[in-house]
């Protein structure tokens, strides 16, 4: 058994594939003054070739997994666009008169040294891209082969030292059962497209591994432990098989409730929609019968690329994901840049705290033209569907009045220009600073709808950075004062007479569910893969019950009798459930 | 006029000094191979001179400004134990043939250069220490005599390019009405001790004057304002003595309150306590008849040193706190450091949001051989004086009772050696952190008195980072947020029967003291200069006008709407404060 990092659920059992690593020959003579210019030449054309091949993977990348992933080879894109990187290359052939191919060896070996020493993970990623491209790059130099993967064989379990987004990109999934590489983390660009093409993916292998797996080796991966088995017996074999097939049987009843209204036993419906960030997640969330998108992120309109997206850009995106809706309810987070997302040609400051700066609504008051820019795409497609608007990291009364003066303005402008939109559009907040909490009453009068972010909420409340591995066991969503800033939230949108729904993670974690009962929010919106799972189990938990062991909740004294109270209530519901399902 | 920036408040009027710089002149030849060995003697005698010699000035300073502020002179004494900076002295001897002296002044220049390219406030500042050690050092090595400044005239304002705490320390204070500096910070060393010294300085006039201020030149210098006039016209010096006179006027009226007991007109009485960090500012709240420590901060005493200070240390310096005190109680803060406070010698993880990160109560819950250090040095002194204990940053219950089992195991501790304390020392927290405020009524149940930091609890709230230029103008203590949850805090102390305190820089802002008459708080610690003021204010402002006005406050939807209110009743106390002066 080796012990990896779960990179993407899923569990496989089958033979594996060792991807061998690429190898070149390069050329050991140096060149001649008289051949410079051909060695440019033939650097110009493959970088002219590695180009045209990443916009076509792109392309055809955006097709299966969606807007977000694609994005993806715009950072390779500007890798061969970065001066300084073209740079070196070409001063290796100037300079020490090297041949092309050699120029580019020396020049990624360079620079995937220098970012690797950084020890910092997002250079490290960065490295990798460099990795990526640099090999395209060398391959069409050297004329060498695409690496290809048995398609005569049977379906395999894919091993390799790394794996680059390139290479994921050129998988069949129906060929792939599951890949399990030596280096890579939870959040590098391959791993969010295995997550997205639902391939099980096990990263971080390299000093757990003692002797290397070979090609035709027997493997069991689960993607969501992390756990390898080599050369399982079959004891093994035979238990992950029922525990592949309880997850494919437990998968293929939560497809047969999609379409199911999600009502507890008592009545009261919840509306379960979708967080989504790119196309591909709306597919997951319609084919789970969803609601509709109770936050859309985009920031990855803004993310990964050159330049500000055009209006008309942005009105694309938002009219084609409203049409896909055809009539659920869409809303549209306004830009939430800042604090960990950053905009390579959008120079933030360095800040000492950037989770306590310069963020989110807080840059659009200030930038009004980037801001209106969005108001404007947004209101474009709100005559396409049922379209709001939601700002972020909203804290004062005035942040609303000042937001909501630019979108009357671009409202007036589209008037002006007789461009159609709504001019009725909805407008909500994120509840999701502590500021918010307190004077919910007073924005409830100010909004249509409330949508409470508990991730940030819990981050200021307990002044826990939850990325900070030295306190991060300190950030705690059942902390009684949470509890307590949710009841508040929710009773002053009631008073207030507005929606009020839940889109932070907190939404769709199974054990919270009896808490949003309780309280009787409208709406709980999270990741697409999260609304059958709680579907089902709302389905059979009663709202009334909620309610006696919320009173229970809010005597606690601390964090852990919280969780002992929900866990005991959740558990006890599930054997009602289990036992509900063995009965029918 | 200039306008730099005022680093010490008070008015100063009189002609100028102007010190000339220290200019040295440098033995040119090389030395001989042979004299090597009485060079290294000569540089070794030479750091033997200036580390006694700032050992000396240390304990000078200790006597006049108190523990923080000489705590600077360690960082002048590491530095000559700095290896880098020795190795770079003794290099240049040894490989160039270079004079000790002509050594140290190239290993200065070199590093006050490096410092100062890295365009870091704090590296500056550590190469203006560098600087005022190395020309110590250089001083004696060329047998140099020190600046003196002239005695035999009026008394006068001084002018320099930049003022080292070495010189500042040898300044007599009643021969110094004020200083300017062309270099210079808010929170350099030198405008720390000026501060404590009382004189009037102003900073940062490097790119301002136009031509060079000449000694006998007549100036005005307003530290409080950091405005400056250069040979001011008649009608200009007659308004800054009045000015002048009227801010000594003040100064003089309010020395007469001090002994005057703080209660209002309607009889409600506030303790007025002072927050201190050094003895010097004991003096000063003594001298304000103050009503005891509120807050005493411990960190300097954990700063600018090799080494976490032993239990003897610390119980010295509290004993000697709390016998000063003569029986007034005495607040001790248990170590707060994390956020922007590092210790040289205890390695702080690099965190991306300290703020919100490894701080305060966290390193003492986790680091318990540390803060049972502390806890035992607090109980030991409390066998003193009324001492009592406050834990920061707490968030929870559990963290409460975590720290409470640690101090009954120092009690234990002390029980069997037989060394006296209080065991029945109160215990309070300091409410600083949303979560706190939220379940303030189940903390109110496991202390004796609550401690509000308005200051945490601002940027928590309004996730605003105030040192952050770019969005410190969020940073709001009047938001309607915030005053919701002073209402909260103070409700819930009352109701569980606790003292309750105020202790962040609110408690000393005059434009608050209405809410807190209003909420009927028992005590205000504040910086011991504030008290005089706040009690002037006290003594005419009636608990009953506030709470009305509070009423009112408590209906405002804005941040401007809260400070109209409290600036209009404001100036009615202050108008009629003034009538009932001149009556009397």
């Amino acid at each position: 058994m080796i012990q990896g990092i779960g990179a993407s659920p899923g569990i496989a059992i089958g033979k594996s594939f060792v991807l061998p690593n690429w190898e070149w020959e390069l050329p050991e003579q140096k060149i001649d003054v008289a051949d410079l210019a051909r060695e440019f030449e033939r650097l110009y054309e493959g970088i002219r070739t590695s180009k045209s091949e990443i916009e076509q993977m792109k392309d055809e990348l955006r097709e299966v997994v969606g807007t977000e992933e694609s994005y993806i080879f715009d950072a390779h894109l500007a890798i061969l666009e970065d001066p300084v990187f073209m740079n070196e290359i070409q001063g290796i052939i100037q300079r020490q008169y090297k041949a092309a191919e050699v120029a580019v060896k020396e020049a990624i070996d360079h620079f995937v040294t220098m970012f690797d020493l950084l020890d910092d993970e997002y250079m490290k990623e960065r490295a990798l891209d460099i990795k990526d491209v640099g090999n395209r790059l060398l391959k069409h130099l050297l004329g060498a082969p695409e690496i290809t993967l048995p398609l005569d064989t049977q379906p395999f379990i894919l091993v390799a030292k790394e794996l680059s987004p390139s290479q994921l990109a050129h998988l069949n999934p129906s060929h792939v059962l599951g890949i399990a590489t030596m280096a890579g983390s939870m959040t590098s660009h391959s791993s969010i497209m295995a997550r997205a093409l639902g391939i099980p993916l096990v990263v971080g292998l390299e000093s757990k591994v003692e002797e290397p797996i070979q090609t035709g080796d027997t493997l069991i991966i689960d993607g969501g432990t992390g756990i390898i088995h080599l050369e399982p017996n079959e004891e093994l074999t035979v238990r992950y098989a029922e525990l592949q097939r309880r997850q494919q049987e437990a998968n293929h009843r939560l497809k047969g409730i999609a379409s199911i209204r999600p009502v507890t036993p008592d009545g009261k419906e919840m509306e379960l929609s979708a967080n989504i960030s790119s196309l591909k997640e709306l597919d997951i969330a319609l084919g789970s019968g969803t609601y509709g998108v109770g936050l859309f992120r985009t920031e990855f309109l803004y993310m990964d690329r050159h330049r500000l997206p055009k209006e008309e850009e942005q009105f694309d995106v938002y009219r084609s994901v409203a049409e896909k809706l055809s009539g659920r309810p869409l809303i549209i987070r306004t830009l939430d840049i800042g604090g960990d997302k950053q905009l390579d040609y959008f120079e933030l400051p360095e800040e000492e705290n950037p989770f306590l700066g310069y963020r989110a609504i807080r840059i659009c008051l200030d930038k009004t033209d980037l801001f209106k820019t969005q108001l404007r795409a947004i209101l474009r497609a709100s005559a396409y569907g049922e379209v709001k608007i939601m700002y972020p990291l909203i804290s004062s009364v005035e942040e609303v009045q000042s937001a909501n003066a630019l979108l009357e303005e671009a409202k007036r402008e589209l008037v002006a220009e007789g461009i159609p939109h709504r001019s009725d559009i909805e407008v909500g907040i994120m509840i999701e600073l502590p500021a918010a909490v307190m004077i919910a009453d007073l924005l409830a009068d100010e909004v249509d709808f409330f949508s409470i972010g508990t991730n940030d909420l819990v981050q200021f409340t307990l002044a826990v950075d939850r990325m900070n591995d030295q306190i991060s066991h300190l950030y705690e969503p059942y902390h009684p004062a949470v509890l307590r800033m949710l009841k508040t939230t929710v009773e002053a949108a009631k008073r207030g007479g507005i929606h009020v729904g839940v889109c932070g993670e907190l939404a769709g974690d199974i054990r919270a569910l009896p808490i949003w009962l309780a309280l009787d929010v409208d709406e709980l919106s999270m990741s697409a893969n999260s609304i059958l799972p709680i579907k089902e189990r709302l389905l059979c938990m009663k709202q009334q019950n909620s309610r006696r062991l919320f009173d229970d909740l809010m005597v606690c004294r601390t964090s852990e009798a919280v969780k002992q109270l929900l866990h005991d209530f959740n558990q006890l519901a599930e054997r009602e459930a289990t036992a509900g399902q063995h009965s029918t």
